[in-house]
């Protein structure tokens, strides 16, 4: 994934739409925040079993994987208008994540 | 940003501390909502304005990227375990956007 | 408000439609945050100002007290299910946000 | 439940604080849908049996009446806000609801 070019891409869809000054970091957590529950609704009333066999139906899997592109969309966005990068907050955060929570020993 | 190299690197993270069985579809996403409040918190009580200025403030910045980190690791994660390509999904949702919302034409 | 009248009216509506098995709490915690952010979806691209100014356009104060109405009955569904007695939980919850923030003392 | 006691509460304790301000709709809707999250949290990785089992857990269940209370208090808060009458559009909803959720007919 590009996310420079992505970066690029969306800064021009929102400007060729004059979409810019909606495009507050308040704005897009909530419009993100939106994409999220569309996302979760698609879970809410399936069993756990049945939330994993979503892999095998493709047209429920479709639209999830929209609605996961729309986070992500957001959430490049947001990173471009705040000057975030997400790639090394992503990386920073893996390395946390470690210390945090030790894998298990075996024994 | 290399996602094949993040699902990798996530996959193991899950089996290093038995977390599979925790790794529902549906437990994901709410997991991934709940991250989401997390990064939507930060902006509920500002203005617009002061939303926007928190890119000049170094120390709110970072725990905003720790938080719009966390998103992108569960978003990959279900990715993984759903089977989506989130690289395709994201380039498919950004034609479908442009035939839903057409630029506008400035006179 | 009649809250024990809510939650017979809620119980009966579920027996009748054979929901019982989906409400569980981890379902109707999904379900409601779900209808949470058709709320927040009326306001995600509002300026402060537009936001109140939504009181005074009765077309768009009726959707809205609608999702108003749908938080408050997953609430009262789920403080059956689980038991809460949810009017006694907000007086004590009161008298919880009184002593973490105390009033403001004016000279 | 007294919902006109509990706005003439909420909108004093608003105005000790000088919380006034900060109570736009659009941040009421933000700041409940942080503290939903923080209800789904309690079961995010919970099984369906264990979201249950959570009724017998009295230091558990008290911490979710807590997350309740706060959920029930910015739906009030946001109420007076708007002017919208709580227990009309509930009412309202529940015949709603009746009208596209007709009851099973059984044999």
């Amino acid at each position: 994934m590009n996310l420079n070019e992505l970066i690029l891409q969306l800064r021009e869809f929102a400007r060729e739409r004059d979409w810019e000054r909606y495009h507050t970091p308040k704005n897009l957590a909530m419009a993100m925040s939106v994409e999220m529950a569309e996302l979760v609704e698609h879970f809410q009333w399936l069993t756990a079993d049945e939330s994993q066999a979503v892999k095998d139906a493709p047209d429920k899997l479709q639209a999830i994987s929209e609605e996961m592109a729309d986070i992500l969309l957001y959430l490049v966005r947001m990173a471009d208008v705040l000057g975030v990068d997400l790639d090394q907050a992503t990386q920073r955060k893996l390395v946390l994540n470690a210390l945090k929570y030790p894998p298990i020993t075996k024994v």
